[in-house]
This record gives C-alpha cells, sequence and structure tokens, in this order.
C-alpha cells in the first residue's frame, strides 16, 4: 500500500538502524540455476481515475442515445494512452528517462528466460511491448502505464440497461531511472484533463508514488553478494534490473544513507502478486546458504 | 431478463388469451400535464464481451511492459466504436434504419421537455448524442451501443499492482424499426472481432433480442386510448416514440395477432431502472380513471 509510515519511523530509529547496507530478498532470479543480484527497480506512480457523467444510473432506453455514456468516454480516455507501437503518446512521459547503456542490453541479452518461454509462462498467444525494446527490457527498464482495475456500472450475473453514473479506473505507472514521480504524475494528469470531453467531470486520486532504484553492482557489499552467490551455486550470478518497485530502498538511501543489496530467489513461476503465490524450498534452502556465506563475505576484504 | 419463456408459454395459452388489443402500461409521459399514447418502442440486443490476456493476473512490474493489458486492449476496442460525433462506426450498423418523416420530428419538437429541463434531470454538466438530430430524437428514434458495465482487475480499496487476466463488458443496443437483431449482432460482433489485437482473445457471449416495434396511432383502439386520455386530462394527449423496449408486444403481435397500447403514466423523474425508483400518486389515480375510460371507448364506434 505505499507504506506511508515507513519513513517517519525510519526518522525516529535511524540511530538503532545505523548500517553500511540493507539486505532485501523481494526480487528474483531468471530460473533456479541462475543466481542474480538485482542492481535496479523501477518506480511507481499509482492514482485512481473517476469520470462522473449523470447524477445516478440512468434507463438506457428512456435516455440512453441523448447523454454521454461515462463507461464509454473512459474507454475512450484510456485508449488514447498508449499507441499501436505499445508506446505512451503522453506528451513528457518518458522526459528524463535514463537509456539503456550498449553493455546492459547485452547483458539483459544473456539471460535464460527466452520470450518463448516467458510467453508460456504468461499463457498468452503474443508477447507485447513497447516497439525497439525486447520483453526483458521493456519489463524492467522501460516505464509502464499499467490498468490495474476497471469498475463500472452493472456486473452481476446477465444485464442490466443501465446508462452508469460513473466509471472508475485504477492505474499505475511504472517508472526508471532519472524519471521524477511527480513530473511523472504531473504529465499524465494534464493530459487526461486536456483530452477530457466536456460531457462527463474528471476526478484523479493520486496515490502512493516511489523513485526507481539504481546502484553499482561494483560496490564492497555487491562484490560480497555476488561471491556468496557463485559459491552457493558454484556458478557465475547474473546482474538484473527488476521491473517491481521496493518503495524502502530509496527511504534506507535517503535516511539511513545505506545501499540496498537486492539478494532474492523468487522465480518467474513463482506467480508473485497473483493466486497461488509460492516459494520454492530450494529456493528457500539456498537463501539460507548463501545468507550464510555472505555474512562472511561481507566481513573479508575485496579480493 | 428478456423473459427467455414467454413466447412459449403465449403459444401454450394461445386460445385463453385471444384478444383484440393488449394494454401494457409501461410507458411514459413527457410530464404531469400531458397525457401520452406511446406509438413506437426500441428493439434491443444484449452481449457481454471478455478479452482474456494472461493466465492469471500478474504482477504489473515483474511482466508489466512485455504484455498487453486486457483493460487497455478493452478500452481501445470500445473506443473504436463510437466517432466524436456521435455515430456508431461500425459498418452496416445503420443499415434500414427507418428515417424520421418531417411530421414525426414536428411532432417531437412539440414535446414539453426542453434540452435544457432534460439536462438538469440527467444532472449532467452537457447532453451529448448523435450529431444531427434531437436529443428527443436520439433517445427515441435512434439506435444506440451503450456499455452497461465494466469489470476488470481490482476494485477494492487502495492499489493493486496487476496486469489483469481478463477484462469485460455489458453492452445493449438500442434498436429502431426496421433494423434486424440477428443482423446488427452479426455486424457488431463481426466489427469487434475484426479489430480485436492479436494479443488478447475475445469471447462474445448473446444475450437477449428485440425488434423495435411501431403501431399505427390511427387504429380504433389507439383512438379509443386518445379519447380516454382525452376526456381524463382534459388536454390533447400527446403522441410519443418510447427509447425503452418492451420485447413482450412483439411476441403479443405474433403470437396472438394483436397490437399493443402503449398506455404509460410514468414521468421523466420517476428513476426509472435508477436507484429510488417511483411512481406518482396522482399518475396512479389518473391511470385508474382512464383505464375505466378506456373500458367504456373500446365498445363506443369510433366517431
Amino acid at each position: 500500500m505505499g507504506s506511508a509510515s515507513l519513513e517517519s519511523f525510519l526518522q525516529q530509529r535511524r540511530a538503532e538502524l545505523s548500517c553500511d547496507a540493507v539486505v532485501v530478498s523481494d526480487t528474483g532470479m531468471p530460473d533456479a540455476d541462475h543466481p542474480a543480484l538485482t542492481y535496479s527497480l523501477r518506480g511507481i506512480i499509482a492514482f485512481e481515475l473517476a469520470l462522473h457523467g449523470p447524477s445516478r444510473d440512468l434507463h438506457s432506453g428512456i435516455f440512453g442515445g441523448a447523454v454521454d455514456n461515462p463507461a464509454m468516454a473512459l474507454s475512450q480516455l484510456l485508449a488514447r494512452v498508449r499507441g499501436k507501437n505499445g508506446r505512451i503518446v503522453i506528451p513528457g512521459f518518458y522526459d528524463g528517462v535514463a537509456p539503456l547503456s550498449a553493455y546492459e542490453r547485452r547483458e539483459l541479452k544473456r539471460l535464460p528466460l527466452s520470450d518463448r518461454k516467458l510467453q508460456q509462462l504468461l499463457g498468452v498467444k503474443k508477447l507485447f511491448g513497447e516497439r525497439g525494446f525486447t520483453p526483458t527490457e521493456q519489463r524492467s527498464a522501460r516505464p509502464t502505464f499499467e490498468i490495474n482495475g476497471l469498475t463500472s456500472g452493472y456486473q452481476g450475473e446477465g444485464s442490466k440497461t443501465i446508462v452508469p453514473a460513473w466509471a472508475r479506473a485504477k492505474i499505475t505507472c511504472r517508472l526508471v531511472p532519472h524519471q521524477k514521480p511527480a513530473r511523472v504524475r504531473k504529465v499524465v494528469c494534464d493530459y487526461l484533463r486536456k483530452i477530457c470531453p466536456p460531457t462527463v467531470r474528471l476526478e484523479i486520486e493520486a496515490g502512493h508514488g516511489a523513485e526507481a532504484y539504481l546502484v553499482s553492482p561494483q560496490s564492497p557489499q555487491a562484490q560480497a553478494a555476488l561471491r556468496a552467490l557463485r559459491e552457493d551455486f558454484q556458478r557465475e550470478p547474473v546482474l538484473l534490473r527488476e521491473g517491481g518497485s521496493i518503495p524502502i530502498v530509496n527511504e534506507f538511501k535517503r535516511v539511513l544513507g545505506a545501499d540496498t543489496l537486492l539478494l532474492g530467489l523468487g522465480l518467474p513461476e513463482d506467480n508473485a502478486h497473483s493466486p497461488n503465490e509460492k516459494f520454492d524450498l530450494d529456493c528457500f534452502a539456498n537463501g539460507q546458504r548463501t545468507s550464510a556465506l555472505l555474512w562472511r563475505e561481507l566481513t573479508q576484504p575485496a579480493k
């Protein structure tokens, strides 16, 4: 829910929580054989749109045709956010987005999850994303505008012949390094207000927001984590950009001055945020061993 | 719900139900001072669209950006149904629509409900409908494509960062005389299937359907009804086209061979199909008197 009270908690307990680094195990690995250190997270802004039409649900026979339908107005509003090539067409939406370096694009290509496997994992006939980027890049290093929920009118069995009084959409945008949440929120809201027709009233409720996170995998702590992973898995760890958001890590950096090691062992098929979310027992065992090795490596000078 | 069992009931009881005319009091009058006889009803087709995307709700951070969002795909699909001028852009949608005669347009203009009063009644800042027609014409003599409900993803408090597995829309189209429900259903479904992107799977569930109704206000029964209204209200009745649908009347005509007198006393502010639906007690009293007068007039030869 955005952890609104965490920052003040950190401020109050600052001395007690003083540390060299934070370890968070809320990220993943590309598959059970590839240990991974995550060096970037996407940020987020959340908000909810409400389009208000008539003062009550109306009989769609008696009045339908002479009054705008908020569910149609909402569809038309949302439809104008994303272009056919998968790009968000809101002016200024991509301002400041850090481009992917050639090195990062090469590294991301090395990941063992093929497009075909990803497609099977998600159960879709066809992947879809911003043209010019691979699926791995689209879901980790590019911003998104995602509808998380739609609600309007009648939702029960069968039909009910109404023009709904209102329509709502829950939205979250994922942000990438160097996008400012407040600025993205502003360009999105300005655009939606500008294209909203005069036949409905647009209300926007702001939710939580967090910047993206990007940290060097060359730090002594990161190097210690990579050694621990290498020793436990007997395999070279991969470096990951994670598409999800962990807003807490920005607070750790700002309040405690500490970088976060994102050392997670979730698998793509763990159904994160989906029904039947799970955590693999082998990954649990690996996590225990890696953690033990990490404490040892953190006390050793880099080789 | 479309009264699926009514036709077979009428067939079974045909002899018992044999009659010269049917009286249905499920229509309205423009205001409490203007008695009305309705001579036309709009027809209807109902259906539900489902767009299926990933096999489950997905984490919008881990996967968002590389997979189409069914709620966005649905918005873009629905957005392409209605043009800026309020016309439905589905090819063939208006085929066969009976044009309004100059006489009808003049009669409809005489109704006492002004655009300003309608706007206030509905609680909107601005009316909206198909260009080239008055609001009265739009809501009684022109077909519509109306979204009755939208459902997708998370609908509770706050936010949930998912790409929904599916998105659904409940739709009804109002039809006008000479449109064939089966044909309109076909052109609508064909269009939606044609424009549906390959990244989601479209499923269309058909609901009920009914033709529009149009009957002469010159029949002996209609004339008797007009005399009854005139005598009770001491005022010249108006002739109405009703935007709503009463599918039953088509069954009465087909099975019993009887036309229906649509002699209703609902007021525009009765909140039909809305919360707090009501029926005015004065209208109830007028209905009793008019009904008594109608039985007398039906037995008298036309003057």
